[in-house]
């Protein structure tokens, strides 16, 4: 069987029902996911399309049901909604991220994120380029930076938010994902909030679109394949960047 | 003839056409529009579908051609693609803006916004209300603020940066559709770069939904329906911000 189509079918499957649902349902809480934080609606519903197509097809590692083992060599990695406060409140950019890894980040062989209000699918499987849309894509240098503000942010990156054609886009891994498309040079999350459920699928992506990945503090990012650890993420085209933001 | 079914269609055709666009042809600048700023070929694009639907159906104003007068009563102010720079770079937020009018943005009658790559479709009649994909929109009071920052903001905006849930999607229409919609209760932009065929349809849209369109120096939105003037805008779920901002 081969794992990268059952997660693209997931993903799939999951942008299409979240496109389905009444959105004012969206902003219901259901419970407290794995890592402690609320579980909203719309991040219950997208996790259980994912239990119910992998079966015991793979281990499962999810935000909201933290580790499922099924005893198998392979771990689908999934962040069933990033951007779940775009998600929530109705601006119309946010995804279903899935890696196929299996012990930590650096081993992932494959990536999916959906866009969901778009469609757009970015892909990219270890060694082997990435995608969006069928169409390879390559980083590009451009003085457009996605940044986490807000609340989000921290002082280097409210400071960031006056240079050049700044975007806040509210969708860690779709904006990875711009990142890898050329569309932005940067994404730049400062504080260690980010799980491996976040980054694992666009890290791939990026880097296979000849990018660099790299944690807040600066070193090229890699975790172990749990819940354990928390992360910033500095993903940029090229690695001059890197110093002006550690 | 129904001018709002012409100014649809209109909005439709430019959607459908832009995404047909191949991605990289969207960066080449074709001339200089009646404002004096270069005009990419995918404002070209889109002003050239509107040009051909209009015919001598109604006056057309725009940020390329300027002023079309063929003698009529009403005019579509139109902006072919608002966040030109977004879809120049690949960013999937941006979108087409008509509206219907005769002298000044305080007598627009119709206003439609259609974010081009979600195809979410925003419209408002005077006196009738907001409505998104056929729904009826409100505004809503929540700390979820769309700024403009970069080197398109100023003190204010970056200031702002700091305080709550923050984004900066960069096209300015879509983002008062979001205010409309009540998933933002914030668009500003301070400095007063944007025209009226920017802001036309965007500003009925929100007023509709209840909500309230300042220029950046705190007065009433208003503007003569020509390229002349430029203005900022507030454009908020309630009148209590507008203090803080000016």
């Amino acid at each position: 069987m081969d794992l990268a189509k059952l997660a693209e079918a997931i993903a799939k499957k999951i942008a299409k029902k979240v496109k389905q649902e009444n959105f004012k349902k969206f902003g219901e809480y259901v419970g407290m996911g794995a890592d402690g934080t609320e579980t909203a609606y719309i991040d219950k519903v997208a996790e259980d399309v994912a239990i119910r197509m992998i079966g015991e097809k793979a281990n499962m590692l999810s935000e909201e049901a933290g580790f499922i083992d099924n005893g198998k060599e392979y771990t689908l990695v999934i962040d069933p909604i990033d951007g779940t406060k775009n998600a929530i409140n109705g601006i119309p950019f946010y995804g279903v991220s899935i890696a196929i890894g299996k012990e930590r980040l650096s081993d992932v062989e494959y990536g999916i994120v959906v866009n969901i209000p778009t469609g757009d699918v970015y892909k990219a499987r270890k060694d082997g380029g990435a995608y969006l849309n069928g169409r390879k894509i390559k980083v590009e240098d451009k003085p457009v930076y996605c940044l986490s503000l807000g609340k989000s942010g921290n002082e280097k990156t409210w400071g960031m938010a006056k240079q050049g054609t700044v975007r806040a886009m509210g969708a860690a891994a779709v904006e990875m994902c711009l990142v890898a498309s050329g569309a932005a040079s940067l994404y730049f999350m400062p504080r260690d909030v980010l799980r491996v459920t976040d980054l694992a699928a666009s890290t791939l992506i990026v880097r296979e679109a000849g990018g660099f990945v790299y944690d807040a503090h600066g070193s090229s990012l890699d975790m172990p394949l749990n819940l354990e650890k928390r992360s910033g993420v500095i993903a940029a085209s090229n690695p001059n960047i890197v110093g002006e933001l550690i």
